[in-house]
């Protein structure tokens, strides 16, 4: 069994890299993620959420992985640092998995994959956006504003979060669309079962794919991806994701 | 085939029972909707979304329900009281339902079924409740509030749409959490997986199930009924219900 | 000078009061507000944000009060319990105070005085309210919802916070419109200038005064009251209250 | 007197023109607002908000400007280009003005005049900026965010409204401040006195100044400038604005 260890500062390099020794893993080290990663049976993330974002990026298929938790908030990730040690543990020993959907975004550019959400904002900062928002070939809205933010459940507690959107179950099959700032009246987040397909119209617009990738477009489409993000499992994460997000400072 | 008509205001009776003899198709009329009404092939029911929920609190097993809306908003209804006949025809001709899921909810005082939701309240006004919110046996908040709104996702739009609470698909299989006029810094509503159960505890406190119906109680417990709500088949259900919700005044 | 000490419950006053005896101050001791507290030089209140509410409730005049709490928020409040000497024998030393805006608020059964708000709900606990909101006879808004909230800057922590209004700075004189649960797409917080003169029309409502009063009505004017609250003065009042708010749990 | 006619499409000038001969104004035209127009007696501006804001981008001293409205909300603007001319003559004839609060920014670039809101934002698209809120040199609150608005009252129907700030009346002087997508639980509106001097502190920033000029920074101080705005008065301003922002679509 091998195990890809990616790590956003080498400070706690030694101390996962000691322990996998101990368990008798072999490992390869990458200060960076590249799609080398998915040949290997499992990833070690030492860093916060935006090391597993990053390392997402470059994969299509996705080994589990394992977040060792460095920063602050952690969502997405298994463990402190401080004591990772029987959780990895266990996690290697029982390799008991769960898989979450990612969002194929389609656009000019090119095909991309979202864990958390893709964020259609306009080009320039000081001009609002005329989005119209399509959902299986209907046009369900359009409206002036910054962005529209098309989110994964598990995005939920990402950007869709700070937009005052709703916290939706880790398990609920779901797509999320919330707007940025939106110019008018009234406005809600909507909720759409998993198998939606999500048009957003938006001239002189950029995409940002999880906060990691920028591209210019003026429409993406938005579909469950076959190649979800695989984890490995954390039972307590239900629970514990209601608590973390009301200490989020 | 027979047709109970359950009607809120004699006014438009005639008219629809009129059509119905044109069609061929025997009726008993309902003043009051009683649980009688289980043991017909379909429903039309006269009124709005007040009279739908209303015939619902009398049915377990639900026949085929047509509401014709003859007020504003009629979020549940197929047609309009200005021109329901094609649609009412074929719906009957094609009789293509659509089932909607139910919460059961079950206090001291019994059990009970709503469609859109049930709101646990403090018995008195001036009170605030200390609400605490279990899913599936683990308490996720607590929180001082006037209540908490759990709902389906057809309730989306109902209670929890007033209480700022995202516009769930109605085909999404879901279960909201949303508190009324909660007293702290921030708040969200909560989206969960259809198939968890809610228990909402609170001392001194009423519960509400779809406006309809009051009891006292100081605990409710709600997963998905075995009952869930029959409707004819509305085609453009999805579409129309994005553009009803932003056209409430 | 003559204290009234006005108490919750009797478990602190014996401390408060030998406080007092060793300051060399007379004082009365009253289990529950009077309106002869208006004769009294000040008020020490031992309990919390409602112990205040309750003493204004019956003064028009109001000798400066200086709150003791005993509960957990206090936002009213100048001490804790643990600790409330030396902050009492400054506030009776220098005897500087500050002066709080008061809502008039007039309808059928009479005129009554609120600090925080008065709320206008519908009677029956079932049905919405249709309010028309009106101010300095304009038509400003009209709305269905469970009810209203009118506030003065100080009541914006108190309902209207819980209801997702702004808070406003203790010292701008203003008054607060938010409405509960409003039944429609869209719905902001009003925010007038403190000598607007607001009526709310809604047939079959009660209006609760400071969450201490209720009354039966279909329309209450609120004007700010010739009797303002008065305290003694707080110098970090400002500052604190923006801690404690996003402290309330 | 002098009038200086600014307009932004050339579309109806003539009909504007046309009119002001008729009066026998005397009268410059500009395509492009220039500090010269502090030289003139009054301005007339045919356009939308947008133009009235770039005007006051370029003045101090401000001559009373009067409105016609040529795009679709026009919360500033006195007039539509349908039927401007009644109401351009009684304001040219009464000369009755009325002063807006202006905030003056004040960054290391130098000093700029907003009249609805300075939003300091993060410069990279993708981070979240870290802002720390000082008013009055107390530090009231700090967080992680997009950015932070602050706005005039006459700005709470701007920027601030995208935001879902509270509606503000526009005579009641004040400084609103209000978050962009706040990475936390929770999150408020701030309303304070007009006289507050508020500081904005984040690295890596730029400040908008009424969505017109952009400009690199890490802090804002902001207070009121002793050069408002000038308009003439528009006797049903307080109303319409309520009627208005509903309508924003």
């Amino acid at each position: 069994m091998r195990c890809a260890i990616v790590y956003k500062s080498p400070e706690h390099l030694e101390r996962v890299s000691g322990f996998l020794k101990k368990l008798g893993v072999d490992f390869n080290v990458f200060p960076k993620p590249t799609s080398e990663l998915e040949e290997f049976d499992f990833i070690v993330s030492i860093g916060g959420d935006g090391t597993i974002l990053s390392i997402l990026q470059e994969l299509k298929k996705c080994p589990p992985i394992f977040g060792i938790n460095i920063g602050r908030i952690g969502i997405l990730t298994h463990a402190r640092i401080e004591d990772f040690e029987e959780k990895l543990e266990m996690a290697i020993k029982s390799f008991e998995i769960e898989k979450f959907p990612r969002l194929n975004c389609s656009c000019e550019s090119g095909e991309f994959l979202a864990l958390n959400e893709v964020a259609l904002l306009g080009k320039e900062r000081t001009k609002l956006i005329e989005a119209r928002i399509v959902v299986d070939s209907e046009e369900i809205d359009s409206l002036r504003c910054d962005g529209i933010v098309v989110s994964t459940q598990i995005g939920s507690t990402a950007y869709a979060f700070s937009l005052g959107g709703p916290v939706v179950d880790p398990y609920l099959d779901s797509i999320l669309i919330v707007p940025i700032a939106p110019f008018r009246f009234g406005s809600r987040a909507y909720v759409l079962r998993g198998d939606r397909v999500v048009e957003i119209k938006a001239k002189d617009s950029i995409a940002v794919i999880d906060g990691k990738r920028v591209v210019e477009t003026s429409r993406v489409v938005l579909r469950k991806s076959n190649y979800p993000a695989v984890f490995f499992k954390r039972v307590d994460r239900f629970k514990n994701l209601f608590y973390t997000i009301r200490r989020i400072e």
